[in-house]
């Protein structure tokens, strides 16, 4: 019901010779916005899943739509809705916004795996039904 | 009729503290086995496009497949095919394999654009026939 | 007089297969402590600078001392200050530290300049007033 | 004696909106020609360090003079000599010129540790032999 939200300042560092934002640093924001909506909606840090646990998160399919180019100095709004929870997979979408004009628009498929074994884990609760609260309708 | 290749090893900036590739560097690869095929392949380089052409080829769509995670010393083998061209824009398949298995397959669209007006550009001759040579069948 | 600080977490995207923060993203991180300075303290965005005036800041010379490893998780809290303003040159002292535990420190010379020819520029005031009130006593 | 020289070609990836190399990348750069010569010089494989034997060779100090701006395009000449050799220490100093015109020196300490303990380690043989070869007269 309840998107979550990310703000990135487009930055030096994000930005190629024509003075836009280089596409692979959109997919660096794209990977901050996920690992901030798990520390902070979640209640599961990166930290604490790769180290302690030993599980992770690889992509297993993104698609990726730009619509407009970001420059030097934008603000950027990230925008992250649950699409759809599987056993082990997590389908979000992820977009971004500057100042209403949309920018891109992410659809991703993550999945839960065992760093050890690189096996997929089905998530667990409580985190299965903190997710089930970004769904979008 | 022809495949473009160039080999891209897995190096340490490459990889993440699960221990393989973080895939923000993906896109890093697929950008510069574009920007090889472009100087190598087509002989326009992004130097020469972006200095002193003033054009661009910004992604305008992607979809990625990640068929098994990649890791520290890896080789990946790229390889890319002209799938479409159209006025402004060109359809790529890139994809990376590791001693023949499979890593990712990406579909890119990317749009010839003049930098300055950031308006969509034809592609010229005699790029456009170079480009023709490397459609899959 | 004052140190302008500024706080980054260590995030997924610095951090190397060891676990900790790989040294080139210690070093995107000075620089965006050196942006937000320049935006934020001097009232002078690397986007106004860059684009509408056609000046930046290159690094002419860096020291930097790694004093302990940064982890995943870890709040960096780093700390500028003017050391020495010359003509054109700008002496830096930037550190981080976590939790109050040092982690680098490094020196910085960066040169104001032209970018279409390159060449030295005089800092101008107001900022070198502005620029003033950050040394170190 | 001898020098271990490493070719890289400035791209896209790294260079900023100034048109010039961002110095972040340098380090990339810098990191990767280490570790191609601890791979081919010293037969030491990141791979085989981090992964299979649990160690890593952090930074402990960097010092870096830059003589003049690289652009896309520049194809730089890293030429990396030994300066000096302690028990878990190892001094190098690493230079990037492009068309025999210098671009930057940097001076770097790396200490050999222990990843699980984060311990330094005394260079073993064969390596600390092999690392002697590399001494600059």
């Amino acid at each position: 019901m309840a998107a979550f939200e990310h703000r990135i300042p487009v930055m030096f560092q994000h930005c190629d010779p024509a003075g836009i934002v280089f596409y692979p640093r959109y997919f660096e924001m794209i990977n901050a916005t996920v690992e901030t909506f798990f520390a902070e909606a979640v209640g599961w840090s990166f930290g604490q899943m790769h180290v302690a646990e030993r599980v992770g998160v690889p992509a297993g399919k993104m698609e990726t739509d730009f619509h407009a180019p970001s420059r030097l100095g934008d603000v950027l709004d990230w925008r992250l809705t649950v699409q759809r929870i599987g056993g082990a997979s997590l389908d979000l979408e992820i977009a971004a916004s500057a100042e209403g004009e949309p920018r891109l628009t992410a659809r991703v498929t993550l999945i839960l795996v065992d760093l050890d074994h690189m096996t997929s884990r089905r998530w667990p609760e409580p985190r299965r039904s903190i997710l089930e609260t970004y769904k979008e309708e």
